[in-house]
């Protein structure tokens, strides 16, 4: 077999078969195919696309290239859940805990990744004392008693994955459903749960801006896991403005202990409820869809799921007394309230912007190396729809000095677009599968 | 400028700008743009084409990536030929001394190719002594002198071409009509004739196997050459079978001297008259077709082309006495005649085939390192439309001992295809531009 024949197939129209797909997968893992040739059939499979079979055979390798965690240890079926990310998405933060609560095993290995704000795992360590440095051990039995752990990434999960996504990131080949929905779902394959639920964000904070390609990416991410034998399920969920009020890493994090104490902002209580329904009903922990919100509203309202956190944090080293004082968790020192400039509603926000703002606060990272500042972010307290007067607050900026003030206070304006006419407010589950 | 945005930019149906064109070859031939990059654009430049004007920067910007012939020490206008190659062309060894003896300088650099037979540097090392290692005064003198000369390749012309076709050929991307033609020309341009006639191959031997791909490739090829201030003419002939009767080196060397004696095969013949006539237009040696066709005829019944074959030879350390006693050319010592198995009419020729059958006997390269032997060939007797009866010779193979007899044999023959009804002899000349 020839990498040279892969391509030529591939340019041509044709369909690869599970061999060539696999002698590509596992040549390039080992280095023995070059980049340029994949580089190559990567544009060529830009422009044929992929089929169904295809795109699950592709994913298939790619889960199988390196390690694959094995949860067999763990009792009950592990549910995990996946979120192709946005600004203000704390989701984790609440629903992991609120899930585990109710009985569904949340047993996961995180990486840090780039972004506006850290990911869960920086977001736990505000938390003192926190830390996803447990053994395997601690791993399993954590989440055999407690039900719940989260560790750092030690295995090499879908090497094939990430060393194929840097190339695509650099070639211009990053824009292509099946690629794009075979490189998340191997990860989620390799890291060994029973179902699935996916939470695909649109809108201009997301990474697909249109319903129509998130609705298109995540039936071919369901399509992926049951056809490798997954239960699966997918919401697709608004990202035309930061989910929730709170941007940034510990301020999040007080805004999931809100929600968890059944104060938390609309939109974001409702995403955390739908996404965990959906993680009970395929965790087997409910018959349908209601009989697992009510569980869910329980857990809440019983104070169940704060408990769950504060188990949770203090079986990896955190101090608990933080989960039920949330202002402990400390916030920036230097405040600036942003004011509305004129009379309105809220006509639409450039989301990402507002992501931005929150990157140069020092609250995420740009690259590997960036140190983020735990403390800084934003507490939004206007959104689309919301009418305001000149002079309203629409945002408070916390800040570590003043020197970035200016600008993302600049900034955050500029992203906030007003109206004269009546704007409705914006739904957020656009659609389940 | 980014090479990122650049793929992109072709990747989503832009138009690339001189600017970026330049960028990409300039980066790539000094090693700071990667072939993964490169690859990807070229496969995006396989699906969404080039424009006229992309294709002559990037021509320009490849036949500027090295050195450049200065040929301004050569008096008169300088007139290229390039064949893009097929079985039994040996074109130029009867060409260039022709129009060389009408007025025509004639100052070709040449390298050594891979191929069914040698380049036309190896074909005229059948004559004893001679060499194209002479040094640049000699090379210009020559041309000043006797109006010809060829020299081996020692400047370091279009790199950034050499580099590309060498990535275009592991990665698919090499059918391209603006890539193809911009290959051929930049190499062309950098050799600095100031007009080029070009013999555009068609058919089961040639590179472009329909006559709707040579025009096109002939068209594009023109517009380069035209649009960099060259003159320019093609002529599309047909390579559906070996050209003239000989495949081989010193085989092919006796029949161009044939063809200067006015003995040569009707087609090769009809072929050379053609593209010389084109050269002594261009040259301005002649006003028109007519004018200069008579001018060739007469350098041929005149004895003045094989002199000028003779002159060169001499000039260049070859013993001349072979071009007047071509027998002296050494032709290998074991011959098979391949006998027709049935009778009918020859209905039509694998051409390629032919060409491997001059490969497996030694006569051509497959790796640059390949040692050719020029002794090796075949000398055909029938050609498509000839009506043969079962037991008439079709071929004579000229080997260099016994081991490859069989396979060649049989080959040959499985090459050429018999029918019972009439057929008609091929066309040679396909169009003219």
């Amino acid at each position: 077999m020839r990498m040279y024949d892969i391509i030529m197939k591939k340019r041509n129209g044709g369909e690869l078969s599970d061999e060539e797909i696999r002698f590509f997968i596992e040549g390039y893992t080992k280095g023995e195919i070059p980049d340029y040739q994949v580089s190559s059939l990567m544009m060529a499979i830009y422009f044929r696309k992929m089929t169904e079979r295809e795109t699950l055979t592709l994913t298939l390798a790619m889960a199988e290239s390196g390690d694959k965690l094995d949860l067999s240890a763990i009792k009950g079926i592990k549910v995990d859940k996946h979120s192709t990310g946005g600004v203000g998405d704390k989701t984790s933060l609440a629903l992991a805990p609120m899930v585990a609560a109710c009985g569904v095993p949340v047993a996961k290995m995180s990486g840090r990744g780039l972004g506006h704000t850290g990911g869960t795992i920086d977001k736990l360590e505000s938390f003192p004392g926190f830390s996803t440095g447990i053994s395997n051990d601690t791993f399993i039995n954590n989440v055999n008693s407690i039900g719940i752990a989260i560790m750092g990434q030690t295995a090499d999960l879908a090497p094939a994955d990430k060393k194929l996504y840097a190339l695509r990131d650099v070639t211009a080949t990053v824009d292509n459903m099946s690629l794009i929905a075979s490189s998340i779902m191997s990860k989620k394959l390799a890291a060994g749960a029973d179902a699935i639920v996916l939470d695909v964000k649109t809108g201009s904070g997301a990474f697909m801006k249109t319903e129509e390609d998130s609705f298109a990416l995540a039936e071919e991410m369901v399509k992926i896991g049951r056809g490798s034998g997954r239960r699966m399920s997918a919401v697709i969920s608004n990202m035309d403005q930061p989910l929730g009020l709170a941007v940034g890493n510990a301020i999040e994090v007080r805004e999931a202990i809100d929600t968890l104490n059944g104060k938390g902002p609309e939109d974001f209580t409702e995403l955390v409820y739908t996404l965990g329904s959906r993680m009970l009903v395929l965790g087997g922990k409910a018959e349908n869809e209601e009989e697992a919100r009510a569980k869910l509203e329980e857990a809440v309202t019983g104070g169940y799921a704060l408990e769950k956190l504060a188990q949770f944090v203090k079986a990896q080293g955190g101090d608990e007394k933080y989960v039920y004082e949330p202002d402990r968790l400390v916030l920036a020192p230097v405040r600036k309230e942003i004011l509305a400039d004129r009379d309105g509603y809220i006509g639409h926000i450039d989301c990402d912007e507002i992501g931005i703002c929150s990157l140069m606060l020092g609250g995420g990272r740009e690259t590997k190396e960036s140190v983020i500042d735990l403390s800084v972010g934003l507490l939004l307290d206007k959104k689309v729809g919301d009418k305001v007067s000149k002079g309203d607050r629409l945002a408070t900026v916390y800040a570590a000095d003043e020197s970035k003030l200016g600008a993302v206070g600049e900034r955050f304006l500029n992203a906030y677009h007003f109206s004269d006419d009546f704007v409705s407010k914006q739904k957020l589950i656009k659609g389940i599968i």
